[in-house]
């Protein structure tokens, strides 16, 4: 029997995750219009070339090389191997998703994850430089591992975002020294579609190295867009296919994509969520519930006392982050296109 | 821009592979049908359960685990990364999959293929039973790599199967010299649906350690499902993750799964590709084309000349699989559930 | 032109490591005393045989396999990749060698080193009681990497020491999390040869699952014995082999150790090595320079200000180790067998 | 217990192999008479520095990078996972060692060993071109493993040797397909001691990207040296440290190599090998024993029959390497400098 653990209990409302749906209808059409359609394997199709026009022209890229991947832990253990050398490690935050809930994918691939302190999900400039630094100035760094590459995601794991300065800081910090910049941008739709957000897909092509375009967790039925910016990588559809990380029906995911950069769509689905999410933030400053993060995209981290989770359980579906000191948890609410106004009032009810 | 091989033309008819289009209909309406329900993620949710439950019976194997994947050549790696020690190699047909087309991937995870002579691609008791009395008469064995598996592919690669008997012989002969036994079921439909086969999943399940059922090139959107008929496997939640081949959203293969194992449908999806690659064969026969391979199921192998591939260049899809001495290339044709019975007339008056 | 670094200047007197001459003349004399003599390879040969014996008697740990290796990153590499799953980690101080000077090489071989505070070097039970309940209590720990061994050293990298019933804690907490615990004895004899110690080889073999005594820093011409004390490991010797660690002519370590484990040798290299590191140790406490660890071994960690650097600069060996916060710099002072006491008296005249 | 086979018996006389003794008695003379004195590690000592100057210059190479590791096998890995992306393979013979005694070291580095026939352990350029034509023709070549390097060693591991004309269209056919040359000289001595030999190191060092010239089977007490004859080799020394195969005593091994290259007697130690080899084979043929294999080296390589085999066994010391057809066994005899006539003479004496 399969040993699946006891966190993914279908609860209705359900804040569990933002991707326990299939696609965003609009996407799911387009899945269907075109199901017939015989296209070319491994993303050598019309539809994932017409994505990948699309996202190169979002993000102010015309020589951007832009593959279709199935899953975000695969796309950033693949895209990090790609981009460092073998004997080289990735900087990363404490709370970074390649640190913590990966499940050392990146290691597997044999790199060290350097993990350095965080605020709120984000690293800053200055902490990157320290590290470079301190390495540099180490009699023995030959013996230690080398730092290659940066690792943020935007949002963060913890639902803020990069301001554009900041994001400018690091990219900087990253030349000088020689790292590589990479964005996990799995929850993008919620940084494009957040007001309080003001770095643009351009901005990030021009900043980073290689970022991805999140589908899973933003109304795609599934699937990732996998982004370097200024091409230039050699051998990418073997490395993907040594990796365990060719698609096969490239079409499937070009389909979604392309779907998801028309008219907006993508952008307009992480809005919606943002929206919801402010009403879900709304319902807890009414009932006194502390927030754990300053989060402005969809999901929401809350401060919860054992009795209000003794409560709640098994009447809604959320996740527990972490516990803190005072005894209290840390607890995720996530919502997404599909996050009803009757499942926040349902809630609320809970509460 | 992307680095596309010129192989993977829009053309019609296409013979070019089984994977071209989206999902057989049946299934992609169960998936639309199912849609906006939400589902725990990480293959937790109901569907995923039902199929889970299908698969087990299908196989008589009711305390088997069973998994879903995104796509083979990640299956292939993952699962025999899982199975033999990280010392150990695996044995297959110098025309194995793992050993020719999948870049690499089980010498990422540290394994060699140990490749040994198939006759229309299979393997047999004989050679693996030399291979391993040359192992243990090795005075230096300690430094040659110990098989720990077998893999096999049924259909195999040139869509030939294993007779019942023969499959029983590799078991026998495993099973003595302590081997795991493999199967890559890629193509699964076409052996369930051929007339010619005498193995049935249980056959399987009975005789392997771990096999997996193919859906991306069986009417599936996408999506693989790997059994371990006997259980015990621990930690392969983990160990999927940590191979980036965790699916996030289970649901979406599950459903699929689900609909492929109510009312018979894989094996009609095979039954139905095997009869329009007959036609296929007789339209070859009757213009003279020599078959390559005995494949009595969905893939073609034929002969031609250079002359006939310039005739046909541009007009159809298929696949040059290698070059034979006399100067012609073995081509491989093939059908599935969505080729018409207009392609092959078109093909018929092409030749 | 090689890459070499600064650090690595022929300066005496040198303190900058206990690794920079040849062997003790001892080992000398047995290695040449039997040069001509030939044996069989890879450690089958009568001096290493002998030499196991020893050790094993040693230990108290009648079934230890016992190997030899040329190396100490090596050693611990293949050791720790030998007795956890390919999917788990190691925990170790954040000051463990494995984590910080051996540029990756656990994560080279896929696995995660799990960093816990430290203080002088050594971590505790509590910590790793804590890290397994963190790790048991997360809903999503299955997408965490798995703990599946605690790394210690002793003495430590800073020279300290593990009191015999925090071992026994550690080792205890171990057992009941399912953990292995591995110790690096990189600098054993100094360990054995200090009066401070309470720890038996003994201990260490009935508390451990798998340790190595170094050589290379303790009197040998290089080499290191791995030992698992319980045996019961599976073809070690293609595991060295496949990791590049498998010694061809294992006579020449197994007869440096043969000697080392003869009359109490092996101690007596640590106990003359830690009485000049008291000496050391005195003179700096006259000097009124301040120590930065209690190491009672034959490494002597101190705090130096920036002018004391510069005068001893080119003068005097040793290893800046990290800057703190006031301006001055832990600096590492290693003696050993061959430390003279008029390079401690020049070193008392420079400072 | 340890596992250690039954191949490695003390008998003598012993043909076993070329690596039983410890050094030759002037390699053992200069570690004896520098072993007091201190040396910075890790290479950068001035042994190292002699030797250095003195292989480049005997290669005719002033800009290689030249490196002193502890094992054969660990210098193979490391040095092709240096030289090839990690997405690539390496050609080499069916019979080469990294395909065969090598326990998967190369594979464990993530590379697939691409086999190619070999005639009396050689490779040829045709079998390379045709290698890389037939890759670059093959439609799907992006999912086969792309060969990055070709491998080959001299001597062979048959004894067998390049002539300098199939060594330059080997290495013309390399660079016409952009792949790297690697040379694998375990046993380089018993080639430039050889008369039939016309490849001198400085055509190895034009020919080549990497070779490594080996001291353990040729009179060193072990130690081998790696070289890079065009340098340009970015952060080797962490790269051998993430490898665990950076030896921190750099002066031992640098000091025997700068002995091995002091007068000449890298050579002497060759020749003299290879002249025992001839007394050998001139016994054999007066006892009408056949030759398995040509080799003008120090391995000799006979065919025996199984009463043969019952004659000497327990007598004298020597290899199986594989049966042959008609029953006999490919035996292999290997000598060096310690090799006496009197034991030449004693096999003589059993046969």
């Amino acid at each position: 029997m399969n040993d699946l653990s006891g966190q993914n209990k279908d609860i209705s409302p359900s804040f569990v995750s933002d991707y326990m749906e299939g696609a965003h209808p609009e996407v799911m059409r387009r899945l269907l219009e075109t199901n017939l359609e015989r296209g070319a394997a491994y993303g050598a199709d019309s539809y994932s070339e017409s994505a990948r026009v699309r996202i190169r022209k979002a993000c102010n890229a015309p020589d951007a090389q832009v593959y279709f991947l199935s899953g975000g832990t695969q796309t950033n253990a693949v895209m990090i191997d790609t981009l460092i050398a073998p004997y080289q490690g990735v900087i990363g935050a404490e709370s970074a998703h390649i640190n913590t809930h990966e499940a050392g994918a990146v290691e597997f691939c044999g790199h060290k994850v350097i993990s350095v302190p965080a605020k709120d999900g984000r690293i800053n400039a200055d902490s990157i430089r320290d590290t470079m630094e301190a390495w540099l100035s180490d009699e023995s760094r030959e013996h230690v591992v080398m730092p290659g590459m940066v690792y943020i995601s935007h949002p963060t794991e913890l639902g803020t975002l990069y301001p554009l300065a900041e994001l400018k800081a690091i990219s900087e910090v990253c030349r000088k020294y020689g790292l590589k910049l990479y964005l996990d941008g799995a929850r993008m739709a919620y940084a494009l579609g957040c007001p309080e957000n003001d770095v643009s897909l351009a901005d990030i092509a021009s900043l980073c190295d290689a970022f991805y375009i999140g589908g899973a967790k933003c109304g795609a039925l599934f699937g990732e867009a996998a982004v370097f910016p200024g091409g230039g990588i050699k051998s990418f559809t073997t490395i993907l296919k040594q990796h365990g990380a060719l698609f096969a029906k490239g079409k499937v995911i070009g389909t979604q994509f392309d779907a998801l950069f028309t008219d907006g769509l993508y952008e307009k689905i992480g809005r919606k969520a943002n929206e919801t999410a402010e009403k879900l933030k709304a319902v807890f400053a009414s009932k006194g519930v502390e927030l754990a993060a300053p989060s402005p995209t969809n999901q929401v981290f809350v401060l919860l006392t054992q009795k209000q989770l003794d409560d709640l359980d098994g009447k809604v579906g959320f996740s527990r982050w972490a516990p803190v000191p005072d005894g209290r948890w840390i607890v995720r609410f996530a919502v997404n296109w599909a996050t009803s106004d009757e499942e926040i009032a349902k809630l609320a009810e809970l509460l």
